[in-house]
């Protein structure tokens, strides 16, 4: 904001610019596969890649719910991160077992444990389909412009998947809307768990060295990709190289980046700032205080919220870390500069019409999206407060009520192409904690009555003379959703059954659900219909000025970064690019969380203290890569990312080549783990051979 | 920030302008005794005061700690919130005895209660002192400049205050710097509890209905100022008037706001939203979750923290509210824009020279203040957490250095003329929470490991191999300073006995106040020294713009307010000016937070349902102004102010006479629970006669 009225200072002059006004700098991007600027990849980090090359790594990578991972075997064998998959370790535990403390290693195929709703996809093919989207928002406004481009895209994708079998078929809007792609993924409904170390060995350091380096973090994990019931055929995988990484080397990342918000306006990274970022970082402290609380209660407590606390406290950092990028001085008046340079730039190409303003109108949108804010939060996105219950009776009483129109006029999640996932997410056996259910729906129900008032008309219809805590007990303890047959009737029964029935939860939703459907109109025709339109200006633009030298923002889809290994310099700190197992044991105090997990300390003995355990890299990821193969100019896997320090959760906003770093575990640590501590030796072997039995 | 490419939207330019280019609105303003706008408030409210009323209300007000009270009687009587003496009615339980939850009626003097540490002040005198303060900075730099008129702070105080016993001296910096005034205030050392209602009948409604309205918290308490063991003599003391309260009556409130930011400019406000509110909602809601958990482990723990839970929640919504004040779309747009209005006119006037620009200087100061914030939070302000222990530990260590040098050269803090206080708040007797200690010590070690990072120098000398949960219990546990004369021990063998000391909890802030004391010097010499003096520069041109038609920043010290009963609209939906006993029945569902009081409850029929409960004001008002009384035209008290509305909490930043609004409970509800309730008739009669046995 000081801009205007007064002089740059040297630090926030000195800053990356907007990517709206600026081509990629140095090791920047998150490049899409069918993009990826080979030339300069070449020149800059003096490698030879090619199209083959390219080809391999995509066909080698894989991209599983919220995370990424590589294809290492013949037999299916995918390598990600151990906290990609908590959940699957969570929900194969017996009562009473400690599975994720314990750790996890089939040593026959019959021991591999399946992972319920995991899939697991390689893509295949991208098309652009852009003119046919746009030709379907012509001439619409706001809410009608949203459904209509949204029914556009469930056709095509519809039309794209209909006879192959074994495929996802996926539109993906990217540069916010100035592009839109068909992506073609083979894609694996049966994953099941191979390995995972001791949670200990993965979380050591815990709170205090998330998101930093040095760190020393065994995060590995091993699934399998199954095909009618035996492990998948898979020669396109990636070659497994636990050679020691040296620094300075060219690497590569693969992987799916979440979300970006790079393309936004410094208008709409304001609202990010102010009416998202706080608001979260508030809410995440508050569910973290509350399920401490509920897991100190007992042992068992204690073990279904693990993943679940260490998921908070890893959300609650990032949100910090990227309000603070946000806050950094001169940070977004060098971008609003920007943005004003561009857009005479834009003007003078002809890309922008001279009574055109998109970065105004989109500065326009956030005094409606910051009115609409708390209701859309609480009563549309935020809904539950995460409870599972909650998601299947509004999944239930919405599809009831969308089935009875043609697909297309649907709300879009429930279009027909989208309905068979939704079935079996529905229907799927799913065992729930019962007190964590209500531990949500409470925090739910507290949180909308506090930010809404307890007099407003929409808490009054979800909480009636209750309190939250009371009517979340009923709620959990009088509703018969946690059957899967009792949901099998509801879904099967449609619009007839679901207002018969009698469930309380089923009740609540419909009778609040009139409230959520009214935001979510109102959001869409007033915040993200405009948002759209006006990011498809601003995108038309970018390309008419910049070219391709521009990648999108993160869409949770195959991307491809390159970089090195290197440290970085941090208040006059050098911080180094790699640490051995011997930085290691001094780091092991003893105190928590410093305390190396049992089996680790026990082989101590047989561990190398000079093999690398970690790097550091330059490459340009955020949330999402997680599970990614760190891969060598010769295409073999030396490492696996699976965190970024502090500076990178700047990342969401900008790349800073200086400072920004992943942070992997070497390939050469993963197999000197499995073979030397949790005594892995078969599955080593099909990682050095990449042939596994099928 | 939108400003500068793009026009303010409507909603944004009707906002209140920043108070640096605008002369206050109808009914704004916290104004200071001295220079209270008796003409304006005369013709904007239609009334008639004079110099003899406005000296009757400051003679009737009391400035207690953190707090605000009103004389009632000529015996010493004092009234005011409930929640201004929680720590005073836990002080004075036995263990065991849920002292808070009862309530307190002291039926004869000698059951009235001590307050431990309490003190009342009631404003005597005000003069200018603002030469010789600027004559003591004149040519100096950075600390040294900080240093000098500190000195003269000290020194002002001292010689004022010398040969008066019971009396109090304090400098007191108005308008950022612009002005020092010497305020001399009677001082009552010895406070006694004698009335507290029920702590559910203060904090019905709780966390959803605090700053809210309709609101039906009976938050009152009574103390008495003693002078020589008897009760003080007090003939200069305000009317009771338990009438019923008129909608649009003009009223009054005098007392002690605690601290607005009101004329900060617009690049200081980013700084307090970015790096002051959202890292202190943060820490609030951490610090909020473990209290929550340790409350819970006990009723013992429960009862120890039930104030202290409170206090947090309270806070907690007081920085949200604060940090959406200053994200309202185009508020601080408007803000910077009416700052380069005023430069422009202050140019022209003459009162800023042209190669001057304060408003840039203290835009350069920002990140300065960014980068030494997370050090100067974790290591000086915000170090120990809370725990008292630490912060004796810190004055015995700090004292002991200091006194070594001659006063006016000391850390302001342990100047001579403050001795006799810090001496009294170390060494006089105080019960502790072992447990409580612990968690406060606890959570500092772990969020300054969190922010500043396992491996910074400072946080290692702090922790050591220690994890922060071993090291705040062992400290706790061997510490001798829970025992006042091991507190008198060091505290009279000076600088040899505290460095003899095997006190851990000495030997920690030995070993780490070199780290502490230089992050005070840098912010003193970056932060806190040149803001002062752009501060003072503006103040200057402020006063020679504007006149006096501006009032100074909340200092925490007397001031008097004006404004109406009055209701207001929110979102379509009209809150009402007033609310009655029968409205509170009919928001007692019995569900939690919604529960009447045992007592009040048992008392039900003996209520009229017509007595207005509590009322709305359009007064001015922010924290600090906790139990002001509402005074009528006639100078009588007719309520009782504990709370504002949420729109207030943005009073930090401006006044919106439209939307913010303070609350009142009626002087009518506190009679008519005394008597009809409690059981205090003969307090009753006290405030309707305004006498008192002395």
């Amino acid at each position: 904001m000081r801009a205007r009225l007064f002089a740059l200072t040297g630090a926030a002059s000195a800053l990356a610019l907007a990517v709206a006004a600026q081509p990629a700098a140095a090791e920047e991007g998150m490049w899409t596969f069918d993009q990826a600027p080979l030339a300069r990849i070449n020149r800059e980090l003096g490698v030879d890649l090619d199209q083959a090359w390219l080809d391999r790594v995509r066909m080698g990578s894989v991209k599983i719910q919220g995370c990424s991972g590589s294809l290492l075997s013949d037999a299916g064998l995918i390598m990600t991160n151990q906290h990609c998959v908590r959940s699957c370790v969570q929900a194969n535990a017996q009562p009473g077992q400690d599975l994720l403390a314990q750790g996890v290693l089939a040593q026959a195929r019959e021991e591999e444990l399946r992972c319920p709703g995991q899939t697991a996809e390689v893509l295949l093919e991208i098309t652009d389909v852009t003119d046919r989207i746009r030709a379907a928002g012509e001439g619409l406004e706001g809410g009608a412009y949203t459904a209509a481009r949204s029914a556009a895209q469930t056709a095509i994708e519809q039309e794209a998947c209909q006879d192959r079998a074994g495929e996802r078929c996926q539109v993906v809007s990217l540069y916010r809307g100035g592009q839109y792609k068909l992506y073609r993924y083979r894609r694996y409904d049966d994953v099941r768990l191979v390995y995972v170390p001791e949670h200990q060995a993965v979380v050591f350091g815990g709170y205090p060295d998330n998101f930093n380096f040095p760190r020393f973090g065994i995060d590995s994990a091993f699934l399998r990709a199954y095909e009618n019931g035996r492990p998948a055929h898979t020669p396109d995988h990636l070659r497994w190289n636990p050679r020691t990484p040296v620094a300075g080397e060219p690497t590569f990342v693969s992987g799916n980046p979440g979300s970006t918000s790079r393309l936004k306006t410094t208008a709409q990274l304001e609202t990010e700032r102010d009416w998202q970022l706080t608001p979260q970082i508030d809410r995440l402290a508050d569910l973290r205080g509350r399920v401490v609380r509920f897991s100190e209660e007992s042992d068992e407590n204690r073990r279904v919220t693990r993943d679940i606390q260490r998921g908070i406290e890893n959300n609650q950092k990032r949100a910090n870390g990227m309000h603070r990028a946000l806050s950094a001085p001169g940070f977004l008046d060098a971008r609003e500069q920007a943005e004003a340079e561009f857009l005479v730039r834009a003007r003078a190409a002809g890309a922008i019409p001279a009574d055109q303003n998109p970065f105004a109108a989109l500065e326009g949108v956030q005094a409606a999206q910051v009115a609409l804010t708390d209701r859309h939060d609480w009563l549309e996105s935020q809904a539950g407060g995460g409870s599972v219950l909650f998601g299947w009776a509004r999944n239930l009483v919405r599809a009831a009520a969308e089935r009875e129109k043609p697909s297309n006029q649907r709300l879009s999640e429930y279009s027909d192409s989208r309905l068979p996932l939704l079935e079996r997410s529905l229907l799927d056996p799913r065992n729930l904690s019962a007190d964590l259910e209500t531990l949500y729906l409470s925090f739910w129900l507290s949180k909308s009555r506090e930010i809404l008032g307890a007099d407003h008309p929409a808490v009054e219809r979800l909480l009636g003379q209750d309190s939250p805590e009371a009517l979340a007990a009923r709620l959990v303890r009088e509703t018969t959703l946690f059957d899967p047959a009792a949901r099998r009737a509801l879904w099967e029964g449609g619009l007839a059954a679901v207002q018969a029935s009698e469930d309380p939860l089923i009740q609540l939703v419909l009778a609040t659900d009139q409230d959520a459907r009214e935001i979510r109109r109102e959001w869409a025709a007033q915040v993200s219909g405009p948002a759209d339109r006006y990011g498809q200006m601003l995108a038309e633009a970018r390309f008419a000025v910049l070219g391709d030298s521009v990648y999108p923002d993160a869409t949770g889809t195959p991307r491809l970064s390159y970089g090195r290994i290197q440290g970085w310099s941090e208040n006059g700190r050098d911080v180094p690019a790699m640490v051995t197992v011997a930085d290691f044991w001094n780091r092991a105090t003893g105190a928590f969380p410093y305390q190396a997990a049992p089996r680790l300390q026990s082989a101590r003995d047989r561990l190398d203290p000079s093999t690398v355990f970690t790097v550091s890299t330059t490459h340009d990821i955020v949330g999402g890569n997680s599970g990614s193969p760190l891969i060598a100019a010769d295409g073999s896997v030396i490492g696996l990312v699976f965190d970024g320090n502090l500076p990178s959760l700047g990342g969401a906003y900008r790349y800073e080549g200086e400072i920004d770093r992943a942070v992997a575990v070497s390939a050469q640590m993963v197999e000197a783990a499995l073979v030397n501590v949790y005594g892995g030796e078969a599955l080593a072997r099909e990682l050095r051979t990449g042939r596994g039995q099928r």
